[in-house]
């Protein structure tokens, strides 16, 4: 069949909008049509080159949601017509790392999905004769996709693609960062470093969880009121922090946060999160993807006196488990995402999107089919 | 009164045995009479000079046993004739890091600790009038010695001096990094660098625990039959493996280690064994102490992919709860203690019991007064 969808024809340059060509699904697999997809900085991370292991052509995209228009031979947990939701992080329930309740990272799938290949080693997708590059296992820039049928969170179906599509990424990794990850207990003290599509969601899965202090640190003045809208309720822009920065937050805290959490990427800020906890036992998350090749360091001392760093993917969670879980709490006013997406844009216009992302102006563009 | 004690006059100097005088017990402390001590790196590290808060002149040695001779005002817990073990981390139940299940660093005297002070702020130990430091609070190189009651375990009286001062710090620490810090599961598949006095109590702790593969990394060969002796399943000497050290131990551990263990304090190694460590949940715990400034480093990456980076100080145990159940451990037979206790001096050659470390002949010097 064909379909529309915005490829990444080449690093570092605008998605072109063309008709592409993509297969049926075979054995175990899902075409899926998405009817929203949200613009994450990891797209961005892909397209601009910084991925040394982007591909190219390929059809980006990993927070979709969507309806099941086919099923390959064998699927058996879906149907058509069932609303889905794809995961990046798939949950095969049978592999070493989902039969392990301590990790989220399926790996049945993990060599064809990093070679952006579906399982058996192929793409679905083409153009003029070429093939095309999934991305991530799921290509949600594509108006129809295929996935495996471990590669899709079936969810309830009165949620609106346009939110939902949310918890694909952004929602789930700030939230399940909390809740599965840190598991942090009520009445901690916890401080959230970058206050972005993941930041806000790290505020709210604090909120939810019953957090005491949460302190939000941004270079922008302007996300203030953002964190506040979700349940912060501490902010320092550390522009505007005379000394160290460290010293600063340990002393809001009270002797240093329970729990914090890296939410840019930036291998400086991830040193300034670890520290920044409470001796003895804080505990620093790392959220964020920094650049290839980028090292975090600090001085052993700090772990030996107790604070631990982690780190978490995907929120910890297991899409096919936790996903649903997550649009029941959206849909039960548990926690909010209309507020946070802040544009919606048709396919054509997905270039703005990722320029309104550049600029700082979006907190989440949608993307509607 | 006067006692012997070993003296560090000044840094990298042999210490001097000379008659001290020593004030009585004030108001929450005791004075013991030290049996037995044990020499431990972190003693060396000091007189060295390599720790930059090292203060001289000073009595080391925090490693003993030995037997309260007099209690000052307010002493409750103890009493002439009991026997006890100092703890250079007290246990005073009642600061907020001893409220905290998680943490086991108590904070009451930490400051005047920190200055080779009693709490009161002042010294016990002076010599031709001038003051002597006490030393991470125990300074057992004395026979006699003055502590706060927290920082006293009350051990059982059927205890032998010259093996029990052994669980005062190396003991403790290795044994407890497995089950206080670590949490060790039956099954689990470890990694333990360095095979000293801290890495074999690793290894007997990990037998206790009852782990599946206890793998040991030193680059002596001699220390192959010590680990097994204690319970080490595989050896490992990095000077004889072809290619990367980490993908060798990944593949041992069929995947990497559910928990490694540093016990050397070497930067370097402490990467390697938070790398060799098993995605999704592999966990490394740094005992060992670095050399000041130095610092740990690696790619964000592996904690995003599941590795917990931690340390631990004195096990994570709490000193008057758990040092006890040790040594009735000891007394009961489930863990080793004599055969690491390689060589038994008096007093008068403490020197020479640092010698042996320096020379890799000793596995544990304990000297008796």
């Amino acid at each position: 069949m064909k379909t529309r969808a915005a490829v990444a024809f080449e690093k570092a340059k605008p998605l072109e909008i063309v008709e592409v060509d993509l297969e049926g699904p075979r054995e175990g697999e899902v075409l899926v049509e998405i009817k929203a997809t949200g613009i994450c900085h990891t797209d961005e991370f892909t397209i601009s080159g910084a991925d040394p292991e982007g591909l190219f052509p390929a059809i980006m995209g990993h927070e979709g949601a969507g309806v099941v228009v086919d099923v390959g031979p064998g699927v058996k947990s879906l149907k058509k017509g069932d609303h889905v939701i794809p995961l990046y992080t798939p949950e095969c329930r049978e592999c070493d790392y989902c039969l392990n309740p301590k990790t989220n990272l399926c790996q049945k799938i993990r060599t064809t999905q990093g070679k952006g290949l579906m399982p058996d080693g192929t793409s679905r997708f083409s153009y003029k004769g070429k093939m095309v590059h999934h991305y991530m296992g799921c290509s949600t820039f594509a108006n129809h996709t295929v996935l495996p049928e471990i590669a899709l969170a079936k969810v309830r179906s009165d949620a609106p693609f346009d939110k939902i599509c949310y918890i694909g990424c952004g929602v789930t990794t700030g939230i399940g960062a909390v809740i599965n990850t840190a598991k942090v207990e009520t009445g901690s003290n916890c401080i959230v470093f970058g206050l972005g599509g993941i930041g806000l969601n790290v505020i709210q899965g604090l909120r939810l969880a019953g957090a005491n202090m949460i302190v939000g640190v941004d270079l922008n003045n302007d996300r203030k009121p953002w964190g506040e809208r979700f349940g912060m309720t501490h902010f320092v822009n550390p522009s505007e922090v005379q000394g160290d920065l460290v010293a600063h937050l340990v002393e809001l805290t009270g002797g240093g946060a329970d729990y914090t959490f890296e939410c840019i990427g930036n291998v400086k800020v991830m040193r300034i999160a670890l520290e920044a906890c409470h001796k003895g036992w804080g505990e620093s998350i790392i959220i964020g993807v920094a650049g290839a090749g980028q090292e975090i360091a600090t001085r052993p001392f700090q772990l030996v006196t107790g604070r631990v760093w982690r780190g978490t993917a995907f929120g910890g969670a297991r899409g096919r488990t936790d996903v649903p879980k997550i649009v029941d709490w959206y849909m039960n006013g548990k926690i909010e995402i209309d507020p946070m997406i802040t544009h919606t844009l048709p396919l054509e216009r997905i270039n703005e999107a990722f320029d309104l992302m550049h600029e700082g102006k979006s907190i989440r563009s949608v993307v509607v089919f």
